[in-house]
């Protein structure tokens, strides 16, 4: 079978002939095989396991055809090795047993090897790069200190991120070293997941859509711009998607994080993100995921939008905005995995 | 007493002497004041009753210094008189016992005569204006129909909007008859207020950040619009505020809904909205809420960023660009309400 490096190629801006396509959260519950393993086992058990990993994370490729596989993991994965007890309570989500609320607390932080503290992570890579043998590319991910912080500060999930400003805007000599030590665990595990063979990398900057402009400039992107400087120094073959959800109203700050590829969530009209962002990122997005609960028709219509306003524009990975929605009818991802696959094709067909 | 119409003024881009400074949800939950008549009533009972809510919308002006009066309601007092039974549970919000699924339940619908059916809010006007007495201007307020017709069809919150994405999506006919007579029903209703009293009005539309720019401009902006136009051909002497949270990425396309006034979330840097928004159209807006979680040092800094990113621009009323939380500290609110009013009288008083 041929490698598929579709991804690899776009990530780089390099001409594809077409586009392809990935769906951010698809190793995941909207799959009926993902919820078979999940029934015998916890989400950190999951996590800690490398052959359940492999299982799942293959699961979307086989499945749903597409051209990337994104290792099953959570970005919170970290915080155990840093010292923050981390669970996952059914219905809450994640919950940080012993949160972050002074400079004492940051300095009690330990910065972890991640062959010791996440290993399981590295040895999951290894074993998916021999099953995947070429067959798409495989990408490894971590959480941006931001969104780390903010649950280590909040404890767990938040709807208004109080705390984690309050921190931000009262402490900030803290707050720099808070930041800090994330920004080094990070760039240490990503380093490793490429070690370990992951082919791309994307940091997911979950919440920083919460974060103002000007205080996500001074507080936020400095941090973001070590972690993807770090890993670029560390290896510049291994392309970075940066997705800053929710940031798209401050898309002149993101850019400034450097990386490869600029993750969209579906807020911004693909024209003008095709204007806003500059040639040498790639652009990873955009469909509102709860496309995927409409027809065939507005589905391919939708897609057919997107891929109308990158045009032949080199460097489009095509995705959704935002992780797909467990109650998703896997025939809709496959559908809509096909039509990016067939209308793209249409469009860089020629140019291949 | 004078009268404050600074409000007003500022509404029509006319210069102002300072910037005038109210609070989204400042008649609300950070209040011991609002707590304690709340401690007495259910929510829906304050909202019925024109005594209480004029009680606590005159709070805020007496107690923290804004410089306008907000109407204490909710924008779902349309729902029952449509014949969607409304209901607010502790801990969930608003539930809605029937809602809405198909086209048949679109039909039954009705288009409610706003004195007859939300009498008790034009009686509060009436009521508020005869306290009030000028001191500051009174704001009437509206739900837009795209986050009405979210609460309707998911029959509550949501986080995703499946099910109301899915029937804008999979029945656009209903759809379209859905929105037509929320637009129906908001417009008469903000006209009923103006008849009452109200001064300037505002239409919340909370949830629309939701929906993709091309969603936006296809199935929603047309009904917004058919309200603010509809309003001003009604009266075009009283300023209307358009509130489209979330919406920051696509506010060429908010700007085409019309009214006078642009009100933004924190997402966008003021520097830019300024650039971006039409001379026409005044701008309201956009701490975020959570500074005033800050110390007042930093509350200071960030008004001053905002003021100067405006500079002498006519038309800016000073705002958080979402609800005050009920965690702030009245205190703060105060210090942030003085500080705006201190802070641009030394930018604008020069032109005054």
């Amino acid at each position: 079978m041929a490698e598929n490096d579709l991804l690899i190629r776009a990530a780089r801006c390099e001409a594809t002939e077409r586009t392809p396509v990935w769906m951010m959260r698809q190793a995941g519950r909207f799959l009926p095989e993902y919820r078979a393993v999940r029934a015998k086992h916890s989400f950190l058990e999951m996590c800690y396991t490398p052959e359940l990993v492999v299982e799942v994370t293959l699961q979307p490729v086989d499945l749903i055809g597409v051209d990337a596989a994104i290792i099953f993991s959570d970005i919170l994965v970290v915080f155990p090795g840093m010292g923050l007890d981390l669970d996952f309570q059914s219905g809450k989500g994640p919950v940080i047993g012993n949160p972050v609320s002074s400079a004492h607390d940051v300095d009690a932080l330990a910065i972890p090897d991640p062959e010791v503290s996440m290993g399981y992570v590295m040895e999951s890579h290894r074993l998916l790069r021999r099953e995947l043998a070429g067959r798409v590319p495989l990408i490894g991910f971590a959480g941006a200190p931001f969104t780390l912080a903010s649950y280590a500060i909040e404890g767990g999930s938040t709807r208004d991120f109080q705390r984690c400003k309050a921190f931000m805007f009262n402490e900030p000599a803290a707050w720099d070293a808070l930041m800090t030590k994330f920004a080094k665990t990070v760039t240490a595990y990503l380093c490793a997941q490429i070690d370990a063979g992951a082919q791309v990398l994307q940091l997911f900057d979950s919440w920083v859509g919460a974060v103002a402009p000007r205080d996500y400039a001074a507080s936020v992107l400095p941090y973001t711009k070590m972690v993807l400087d770090g890993v670029k120094a560390y290896d510049s073959s291994v392309p970075l998607i940066h997705f800053a959800n929710g940031a798209t109203s401050m898309l002149d700050l993101v850019q400034q994080a450097g990386g490869d590829v600029i993750g969209l969530d579906w807020r911004l009209d693909m024209a003008h993100a095709v204007e806003r962002i500059a040639p040498r990122f790639a652009i990873q997005g955009n469909i509102d995921p709860v496309t995927l609960f409409a027809n065939e028709e507005v589905i391919d219509a939708k897609v057919g939008e997107i891929l109308a306003a990158v045009g032949t524009r080199p460097g489009h990975i095509f995705n959704l905005g935002h992780g797909i929605s467990k109650e998703t009818d896997p025939a809709r991802a496959k559908h809509f995995i096909a039509s990016v696959k067939e209308q793209s094709a249409q469009v860089r067909g020629a140019r291949a």
